[in-house]
């Protein structure tokens, strides 16, 4: 009896010893989709290579309403950010929460270094850049910003890091590759309340977005010593004599398209059609209502816009970017919140907060492929996100 | 003590029911780098998200001279395609091939389509282009070319593939979301022996190389009946009157980059610069020799070339795009034959065939990072090539 209790005790440690993984998901994490539950702490997790299968659901991730997630390099680990800035740090693998740290306490926005070593949150209060170490999870460096709101945070190459200083009105770039995260340069007097901004995909041009100045402010990070160049807003031709448009909202979302640019602007009920050599508004293309995001789809071809307030809270619209005009009206389900595109574009994944669900359409025949019950969802990121500047 | 016994056996039916996944790996599929070795039959596996480490080693892949790989959408399966024809899918977690199948006796070439669901061959020999479904890994349709060789084979938007015919001196659509996968477009006459191709990152302009015609054959797949626009090769302004260039190799290398065009051109030992309004040559930037690949580091700053052949096959030279001058030359080990960037190009990986390694150096400071030992390697291939169209 001795000597098969020993046999099964042998065969239990030999089952043991490689089942720390058997938790471990059968799936590849390069085309994962996590959507925030917006009301519950929580995200889901689904695998849009895998017919879009539900992986699962990760708890405990703080007050989730404006929150965003960056990913590790491999895709593995999401990093959420909350509004109460609480950093935490998901295996998507594991489908857990193994890390976690409050780094102040209002945040808005995340950005992961291009060598992946670092996470760096963007505090509205107190006013700071905090680094993270993604290995220990434990602050680095907090860089005081001057007690002015931090925004705009992103990514740039050789590792660095650029924003825009909301109360202070100045962009400033970290070098995270040298040690103790020097400031390297502060450009001063760049425009009045930035609010947002972006880095184009090349990670070469940064462009601010401001309340209180009718410019947009872009950065050359190639040349940096020919300071910041302020764009005048975009003024629609018919409505020339006008102050410009006071705000484009979701500066994320801004398209080059088809050699032109696409922004969504708030004076009108449409996207404004920009040429990028002379910053003039061309044409105006109507949609039902103001679009709150404006989307192309990763090869270009089509734009998506919804519109969050209003009785077409429920509607997306569809322009072609070849003929500019509006080619589909889909109504996926109430208050859709967000969307996102798989990552070659064949599917769109809409939140539609007010049922309780997303829902995932094909982009070339506009059929409806799956709905997904998701409690109040909001954002939806992909974990295609790991490779690109900025995301 | 049959009580005990009972418990044991419960917690080893316990531990055993998830074992499934015992052999999984415990990493992220979104940055993988995976080499051919050329000589081995075999694939050599690193995570470039965990410091390079060597995850394993995939054999039995058939003859892998010119063998190239393309991914499904979540990377975690690789596609690889001998010289022989030999279709291989790898998984990239387990590290095993998981299935196989010959579907002729010479390829060149591979494509995922944009869903997912196939795989597309061109063979050389016998003509035709072999469509495998993933699923199944059965071969569910052969398109006869006419006798010709097929080459520049890519995936497009809307689950397209298009291709170039050697023999026949066209190019073909393929509409793979449509039953019976139809060929919906032929163009004709497009240039004499068309022998390699690529798409543009936006998947809208196809363009097409010859042996015997002295343009490049462009199709802009949002206006097909604009049919085949030949734009003539261009001849450097300081020889005016000479004939153009007769091949640019691997326009896989192609890059756009600073508002200009950087090709290696056969007849000058170095890089044209060529304006893409024009299509003049601006400039030509001398280097130590022909070189074979030219490569651009994802954000277009740096422009990284090697020379296989002759006494510089052991150099690498880096060319920085703002001032268009050669600085920095490397020697990472005899015969280069390959070159890859981790996705946001922290890291450039390159393959010593003649030193039977891969040598990993930082992009910023140029240093020597890591040197891996691998056999015979040749292609280096990123996991992120599942998210880009025509790779």
């Amino acid at each position: 009896m001795r000597s098969r209790t020993l046999f099964i005790l042998l065969t239990v440690f030999f089952l043991v010893s490689p089942v720390k993984n058997s938790n471990a998901g059968d799936w590849g994490t390069g085309a994962l989709m996590v959507i925030i539950e917006r009301e519950t702490s929580s995200v889901l997790v689904l695998d849009s290579a895998q017919n879009d299968k539900v992986l699962g659901r990760i708890e405990g991730l703080g007050l989730l309403h404006h929150a965003t997630i960056s990913f590790s390099r491999d895709g593995r680990y999401g990093y959420v950010i909350s509004r109460d800035s609480l950093l935490s740090k998901i295996d998507l693998i594991k489908l857990k929460l193994v890390a976690q740290i409050k780094v102040g306490e209002s945040a808005v926005g995340l950005a992961v270094t291009q060598d992946g070593k670092y996470i760096a949150v963007s505090n509205y209060k107190p006013g700071n850049i905090t680094i993270v170490s993604n290995e220990t999870f434990k602050i680095v460096k907090t860089i005081d910003a001057d007690k002015s709101k931090t925004v705009g945070l992103v990514d740039a190459p050789d590792d660095k890091l650029v924003l825009s200083l909301m109360d202070a009105n100045e962009i400033w770039i970290i070098d995270t590759s040298t040690e103790d995260f020097p400031v390297v340069k502060k450009l001063k007097n760049v425009g009045v309340k930035p609010y947002d901004a972006l880095i184009t995909p090349d990670g070469r041009y940064y462009m601010a977005g401001f309340f209180h100045s009718p410019w947009i402010g872009m950065v050359d990070l190639w040349n940096l010593d020919k300071g910041i160049r302020k764009i005048p807003l975009p003024v629609p031709d018919d409505k020339k004599g006008q102050p410009p448009v006071l705000k484009i909202p979701h500066l994320e979302g801004w398209i080059m398209a088809g050699g032109n640019l696409y922004a969504p602007v708030i004076g009108g009920s449409g996207l404004a059609v920009i040429d990028p050599a002379t910053w003039r508004t061309k044409k105006f293309i109507p949609l039902l209502s103001y679009p709150v995001f404006a989307m192309a789809r990763p090869d270009m071809r089509q734009i998506w816009a919804n519109f969050v307030m209003g009785e077409n809270n429920d509607a997306v619209q569809v322009v072609d970017v070849k003929t500019q005009k509006v080619v589909k009206t889909l109504r996926p389900g109430k208050k859709i919140f967000h969307m996102n595109f798989s990552p070659k574009g064949k599917k769109v994944y809409f939140s539609s907060y007010g049922d309780d669900k997303v829902a995932i359409y094909d982009t070339k025949t506009f059929k409806l492929l799956k709905e997904i019950p998701v409690k109040k969802p909001s954002g939806i990121f992909c974990t295609d996100r790991a490779h690109k500047f900025g995301l």
